[in-house]
């Protein structure tokens, strides 16, 4: 068992990670899971905590594209017929889609009642589960809603990596990758020097997460240094959304795969540096046609992080270091 | 110009309240009104701050009806559409509608920008004017979905009170009774021996602003004292939802008048001071007709601040005194 402080609360991370809450305060539970998790994950949960068998289970699609305003109807409506009251506690179990939307469903119930993040899948353990951000896509654009509010506990249990596919896995890989390129030379030497099947989860999680951590203490409300968590996300989101609008979704970590790919080539390092980065992500990674960058102005133009009209990226300065508020103007992409 | 210091924001009071504020550091300003301060409140807005020219103007319509998320959808999708980003503003004209809508949709776009807050009405200006509340109605309970945070500042003209009718003004004073009765007994025997036409506005909101804040300040989160404030709320919202679902909706003073009625009867305070009270609210306000407590049920069942099936209500203990989380089962009362 590993544990780190953040802010006001806990991620515990280890094999008896979901026994390290005490749920017993609250007057009803509720979990929030999706058609993978409620098969493969909930009774997992339920065994390590018998106090958890009557929760009201709430049900939703797994995808981003139920990233909506129509989920948070539903979640709601679910938590005021069952009369949840203040005191009660919302559960996320899943990956992003549903830390994201769970959290911002809880933040908002009775203008606030608190919640766990239970990870599931690698990149939620790895990204979303520091931060406090959550939120839900609006019209075509990525986490246009929401707010920051962190949870009462994050409890990361990696065996539920098991439950996910090849691909998933894979594609949860790509904000560990972030994490290493931005602020540790370190965890990017090891990640390229062992084979993919061979890796510690625990510790590459606990070492993520730590990365995370420390950026997001320095500036919880992202007005500076938090901005390098951006690094492979402008790009990347608009990716996203640019399938999203196709009715063509890819997974998140694909496209920011593909993000890190050409905020890579933007970035001052060396070209020496590019290839690797480059070759090592097209070697490991099987990932969807990359989008001609004219398709994604668009989706650019309405990245909450730009000023003035001008588009803000946050690029390498060296492997393992990161710079913010790089401007461009559209046409200079 | 008075002002009051509410924990991170000023409360500017006065002639030239309005220009209180420096709009100049914003990237883009919205203003949200409705057809009432569109037609009457605006102009004189923008007189006293030729930078508010440009603004972008969200209209919506007036009245509780609309405090939906629809409404939320609507002020979302234009701020979105005119590329609005996180250095941006939203002042909210208006009543208390556009205070917690407005309030709820700036806290909640890209994960929160600034507002203001510039109330129209004398409730506005009394209660909604601090301690960071908003919030819309969902599925027939009020406030049910909403958020905790403070804008950036609130600006009070209280020459807007000429902008309302004299119901709508009367109304307003029950957020007023309700803060003298709960903490200032000076304020009540002003309120009772001075005519209605002949009050000091400015002075009148000032206090009734003062004691709102001294609570709030003392409890942000509404865990303890803060409860004060629920006096005449609990039956009020009650009695507002119950002619929401009739869709006769009345004017929330309205429904606080006739909860503050209901909630002076089962306090602790002498028969003489609850007959006091009863008379000053029968003589100088025309109320709708009060239902039967058994039609209210259903919807005190839901009140954010029940516990474990108990409702929890705030009682005067004296006149300018009142104690909270008096717990009754459904059937005592």
């Amino acid at each position: 068992m590993r544990t780190i402080k953040a802010s006001s609360y806990l991620v515990n991370i280890g094999e008896n990670a979901l026994s390290q809450f005490d749920f017993s305060s609250y007057s009803k539970i509720s979990i929030i899971v999706d058609e993978n998790t409620s098969r493969l994950c909930l009774k997992i949960l339920i065994k390590k905590n018998c106090l958890l068998k009557d929760s009201l289970i709430i049900k939703i699609k797994s995808g981003e594209e139920y990233k909506t305003i129509k989920t948070c109807l539903s979640i709601w409506k679910q938590l005021t017929e069952n009369n949840f009251d203040r005191d009660s506690l919302l559960i996320n179990l899943g990956g992003g889609v549903i830390g994201d939307i769970g959290g911002f469903c809880a933040s908002t119930y009775k203008r606030g009642i608190d919640f766990v993040q239970i990870p599931t899948s690698l990149l939620a353990m790895t990204d979303a589960s520091v931060g406090g951000k959550s939120g839900i896509d609006f019209i075509g654009f990525k986490n246009q809603i929401g707010i920051f509010n962190n949870p009462k506990s994050v409890l990361i249990y990696p065996a539920f990596l098991n439950t996910l596919s090849d691909k998933k896995l894979k594609s949860g890989f790509a904000e560990v990758l972030k994490h290493a390129l931005i602020a540790n030379i370190k965890l990017w030497k090891k990640l390229k020097s062992t084979h993919f099947d061979k890796l510690d989860w625990e510790e590459i999680i606990y070492t993520s997460v730590e990365i995370k951590k420390s950026i997001v203490q320095s500036d919880p409300l992202e007005k500076g240094d938090r901005k390098k968590l951006n690094f492979g996300h402008t790009f990347g989101h608009a990716i996203e959304s640019y399938y999203l609008e196709k009715k063509k979704p890819i997974l998140h970590g694909d496209a920011i795969f593909m993000g890190i790919l050409l905020e890579s080539e933007m970035s001052n390092i060396t070209a020496i540096e590019k290839i690797e980065i480059k070759k090592f992500i097209l070697a490991n990674f099987d990932l969807p046609n990359l989008p001609a960058k004219k398709e994604l102005i668009k989706f650019i133009k309405n990245d909450k992080k730009n000023k003035d009209c001008k588009i803000s990226f946050s690029l390498l300065k060296n492997i393992g270091d990161c710079t913010t508020n790089n401007l461009f103007q559209l046409d200079e992409l």
